[in-house]
């Protein structure tokens, strides 16, 4: 598998765009993003559990009930939720996009971003939908991530090739994401794309399956999106033997799907509102699965933890907490504790007590910029991975004064 | 009931100090503290859930088997967690102190607050028992208060009187907590004394009970504590008949604690770390108890919203999104929400919607620094308040660099 360049246009037959609409004042900023697949497609999403769902959700919901879709839509600067008119709107903007594509309306895919409980007026997006499927192109993958950047500093894209049955296949995806990161069954907004032939059924087991490893085990501030959302359209264009059931192509393919994944989700802990550092959080020696995950979680969720790695401050004592309540089975007197960085790798907490180290070497360690935590319950065969990133002045800043 | 000085001490028969001994490099910030009975007191706690738990927890909670004590020992500057002899240190503690005022070991309860798993030298608490215990007085209420403070920036103690059977009673109380601060079945440090004459049993009811909708619902950072305690002592020295069953004088009492208790909720919210503004949640017209608690403690355990009350901002679709993953049953369509302060009070949102508003009023109202938020489920006959903070650089400034 190698990594290429192009996105969600990577993928034979997906072409993208991105536009500024006027949904957001500031004109240089880009609030409208398209995706579209030459051929229908086999898609899948996942959603938020969120109880306040955005509008976009539902209509997604209904439209994707038939394992097919064309073409995602998705603005910034509003995210249509807690709108009386909402599921209207959402509505209406696949109406109108599904017109202009000449393809049925339940193979679009909506979604948006922004703040919630304001409303959203369809005056901008219906009059620019002409001139951003205009703008479909090959190279528009980068115009597409930019368009659903909300706090987001950095585009999040990434593309992948390899090999199914003897044919060159190819996925990528971009994801938005900075802060309301906290997900629960999915995650902030990723799109992905590829020409794999695979059956929805396959595709939808495939996506259920990676997130529950990776978007899911992702958090930057504990608190759950009401608008998260990953989809994943598969055109079948690479030409390879269709997948429609759990053989050695489909490994390749969750392969494949994993490595596009875990790249989003690291970009988007890396750059959580305000953060500065990456946290990735291996724990070990769990007594089963569900355990691991409780205690990485809860660890990169600690804003204690979180704070002292921006202060570059080994404050081990707050992962042994994070522990602590995480509520997973787990015998304190049998943890280790690591931490580690491209600058080294110390012993902190040998079997749930502390081992003396040099504050000199931990602060070296932590200055730098991605961290990992890597804890060993030495009680049993099961690990698990999460992503997070440190607390720091500007997620407050960004989030003391978002909406103006 | 009348609000009366005194603290700890307020009560009959029980005295207090607080020094420097020594385990804290500053001289001028006291460590250690006291407080004393004259006679033996029913005496009970609840603990945090925390799986790891600070060692004076176990030995105190071995201690309370007889649901009698006499004294209470703390240190602040270090848990006494995560050390391989922790235990043997607060049982040695219990041994010098007990020595030292002639009572039975098993009637001293030691509870520990500070950094988690540094090494705690026994020297300098044995050293200074004997000065604590001779420092010991009716005016030491303040001192012992200031003892168990850490990142706290104001001490916390209240006192009350009350009439039982036509005595006069009297219960106060003092508290620690600025961070960590997400208790769960147990709270930050607490220490209450009263001189209500009432068995161990109704004494150990009575305080569970109040705990579940008091120091329960508090959230500062969502860090459940490993050394969180709250303990009561009565001494009876206030001659009432005894409370030995669920009667009026119970009842009498229960409202005294409940006093003392949300007092100290809101001072240990309000001085939340770096924390600028309180947080008052209520929640009405829940469909249960237990959705009208998910949803409050939800919404101020929010580090979006926390953010954004610190801006003054009335970005309320925030208390939308932590109702809507609170995993409370609440029909989103119903809920309506207030914002309220002594500037004034507005809606913001009503049957699940945005309801147009003065941004200018809701920054005058969110500028004061006691804000209520108001929300009606409008489903039940519930209801249920939390406290918390808000989120400030001063939070992050404080947890960076915790330790040095």
């Amino acid at each position: 598998m190698i990594r290429i360049n192009g996105g969600v246009c990577a993928a034979k037959g997906f072409k993208a765009s991105g536009i500024h609409c006027g949904i957001r004042k500031n004109k240089e900023k880009k609030d409208l993003s398209l995706i579209f697949s030459e051929l229908s497609a086999s898609a899948s999403a996942v959603y938020t559990t969120n109880l306040v769902k955005g509008a976009p959700l539902t209509v997604t919901k209904s439209h994707l009930q038939n394992g097919k879709a064309q073409a995602i839509i998705c603005n910034s600067g509003n995210a249509n939720t807690c709108n009386a008119n909402g599921i209207e709107i959402a509505e209406k903007t696949c109406e109108l996009l599904a017109k202009e594509l000449n393809i049925p309306q339940d193979d679009v895919i909506v979604a948006s971003t922004g703040v919630i409980g304001q409303k959203l007026d369809i005056t901008p997006i219906a009059k620019n939908i002409p001139s951003l499927v205009k703008s479909l192109s090959k190279d528009g993958g980068d115009d597409a991530s930019e368009g659903i950047m909300t706090t987001d500093t950095v585009k999040k894209e990434i593309a992948f090739e390899f090999e199914i049955s003897g044919k060159t296949c190819r996925i990528g995806g971009i994801a938005k994401g900075s802060g309301m990161i906290h997900p629960d069954m999915a995650t902030m907004l990723v799109f992905i794309t590829t020409d794999v032939s695979i059956s929805p059924e396959m595709l939808s087991k495939a996506l259920k399956t990676d997130v529950s490893s990776t978007f899911n085990m992702v958090s930057v501030d504990g608190d759950t999106s009401t608008n998260d959302m990953v989809t994943v359209m598969a055109n079948g264009m690479a030409g390879n033997d269709k997948i429609v059931e759990e053989n050695e192509d489909f490994a390749i393919f969750m392969k494949a799907l994993n490595s596009v994944t875990v790249y989003l989700c690291r970009a988007i802990a890396s750059d959580g509102e305000g953060a500065t550092k990456l946290l990735e959080c291996t724990v070990s020696g769990a007594k089963t699965l569900a355990d691991a995950k409780k205690i990485a979680k809860s660890v990169v969720c600690s804003s204690l933890l979180k704070a002292a790695m921006f202060g570059a401050d080994a404050n081990w004592g707050r992962i042994l907490c994070a522990i602590g309540y995480s509520k997973a089975d787990v015998d304190v007197s049998k943890i280790g504790v690591f931490l580690k960085s491209r600058a080294g790798k110390i012993e902190v907490c040998r079997d749930g007590s502390g081992v003396d180290f040099s504050e000199d070497e931990a602060k070296k360690i932590l200055s730098e910029n991605e961290i990992d935590i890597e804890i060993n319950c030495g009680d049993g065969e099961y690990s698990s991975v999460a992503w997070g990133c440190d607390l720091t002045y500007d997620y407050v800043k960004i989030n003391g004064d978002y909406r103006t």
